[in-house]
């Protein structure tokens, strides 16, 4: 990776650097975000995406948040201000769990130092950058695991299809899915990568293929439709895609595509891996059916770089997320072990 | 429709005129084709595309050619001119049959002429606008009769999928699929038509979604990736799609994707209909893995007029076309009537 997905500069008066996503990978920038609007909209607008990277760089709102805070303010001032920030980032999305869990830890920690009655808005302040960046760490730990526990999946010679982009540009660290794929290349393993491109956003396209090509894996792009009869032409040994909110049974939300290619691979005796760190996990909800799905603006799917595609006013079908049956995957790769026939008993037990 | 797909203006000295495929919706624009070569073009560039559209496009290419002949080349010469412009043309694409059914019956036809040994060129011009008038008007028919005999599949109040453009654009007439969705409509049924964007080249949003709306048909555009949740959601009551090649076991050609479907449909229970003429069978075919898939180029699937949407140098995977089973065919419309269960004994009744 040229820069880190997410990177914060400097102590507690910092700068939150990200890169554009939009833009890749036509066009490198950096975006500079200093306050907490700007970090809502590169949510929204996906300048920054996957359900691991969005948690990270949402925790370093409440310090931008901090940052802009009249220092005379008292600790507890300081507390409603982090909440209120957490309230808002977490409209920003509502698929992805990642995010909510990492803004809950922060509004954990912060109602921690502010129980304590002589904690200062110095004092808080550092501690939330403490918190972003511990959780941030852990993603790039994490990620390091993951690839470590998924990477025997991944055979010398083998084709590996992906979806959507799971990688650096997803998280923290190396990624999920990619991650898997960059740690078998570490091992000396050759394989090649089949790239969906993820209508309507490109995602594999534009992030997939150039995280890919950069790491020096070998790597090939294919139309979302083109999947199927990819695993027919006996080119498919495995699916690994990444995930944004795994139910306690086991059923994965991820990118809208990933139902079907569970459905394809099945259909073609291929296993189906997904990878996703423990904070993916969302035991509150008992299965998919309960997952809200994010439907996104019709404008993402008949228009391209704002020329038409369809005709004028045609209705559109949007959803950014589909929901994978839990029986459909072969196994999970976490960072703390590898789940095998995922199901609420397993999910329970690994997580535990 | 604004303007037939097809049409041949003024008697043997004429032009073909065309729209052009590849700039709607947002652009209407018909080329005047007066030579073999822009023909070619138009075929391998997609600005007339469509199994049965390609066929009737094709059979005025004789027509042309002849135009072009000196007055006074003898009839023999006309007949060499005939078949080496069938030749030529039967090389712009490699998939749909139609292509070569039209073009052999006009070699055919020119060789009956010219086997009268007073025949003259101006017989066998006049003899080739006939015969290529009537392919054209057959299709009109066909796409009729297509619509008549499919039209009950549709149900009042149903969902219907459908993947790329088999409508009036991609016929003579008024299309296969599309025929069959335009004939429930004006026996007065009310449904909605799902439209896959089809990608790379988008028929579906760009062609598909214009000729139902221009038609006051409700209809959806939707990416390919999202269909199978779309199954999932319970709104898809069947798919009905056109094919570019049916080999004599029934397996079926059509735009990429549509295999894909078929394994998507039955999962889900949902019936998947290919609606097209007797002239897309290939009975010198015994199964689909002999049908021969068009690879297009990388291009198609890593810009977007002109902006690029992965990284230089990529690597691309673009068959336009794949081939669905027969077993995952529930009927085959055609203008003869519907093959229940397709496979070589129906198949082989069905065209006797």
């Amino acid at each position: 990776m040229i820069a880190p997905t997410v990177k914060w500069i400097g102590d507690c008066q910092g700068v939150l650097e990200l890169i554009d996503q939009r833009r890749l990978p036509g066009e490198f920038t950096l975006l500079s975000v200093r306050e907490v609007e700007p970090l809502y909209e590169a949510i929204q607008t996906l300048a920054v995406r996957g359900a691991p990277a969005i948690g990270v760089a949402a925790v370093y709102g409440p310090v931008l948040a901090l940052q802009k805070l009249d220092a005379g303010a008292t600790a507890a001032e300081g507390l409603e201000c982090v909440l209120q920030t957490c309230d808002y980032l977490a409209t920003s999305r509502p698929t992805a769990v990642n995010l909510f869990w990492a803004l809950d830890r922060m509004r954990n920690r912060a109602q921690e130092v502010v129980a304590d009655s002589e904690a200062t808005l110095a004092q808080l302040h550092q501690a939330m950058l403490v918190e972003a960046r511990a959780i941030h760490d852990e993603d790039i730990e994490m990620c390091r695991r993951i690839g470590q526990n998924g990477a025997p999946f991944i055979a010398d010679g083998a084709g590996i299809l992906t979806h959507c982009n799971a990688g650096a540009l997803a998280t923290g660290g190396q990624g999920t899915a990619l991650s898997v794929m960059f740690a078998a290349h570490e091992q000396g393993r050759s394989f090649k990568v089949y790239a969906d491109e993820t209508r309507p956003l490109l995602q594999g396209a534009r992030l997939t293929a150039w995280e890919l090509q950069q790491a020096g894996i070998d790597v090939t792009v294919l139309c979302d439709n083109m999947a199927g009869w990819l695993m027919r032409q006996g080119k498919v040994n495995a699916v690994i895609t990444g995930a944004d909110r795994i139910a306690a049974n086991g059923d994965a939300a991820n990118k809208i595509g990933t139902y079907s290619l569970s459905i394809l691979a099945r259909q073609h005796g291929i296993p189906f891996y997904i990878a996703a760190p423990s904070s993916t996990f969302d035991l509150s909800i008992a299965s998919g059916t309960d997952i809200p799905i994010e439907q996104r603006a019709k404008d993402e799917v008949v228009q391209f770089a704002g020329t038409p595609t369809a005709p004028e006013g045609v209705a559109v079908y949007n959803p950014a997320f589909d929901v994978t049956d839990a029986q459909n995957i072969t196994a999970i790769i976490t960072e703390r072990g590898v789940i095998e026939t995922p199901g609420t008993e397993s999910v329970r037990e690994a997580l535990a």
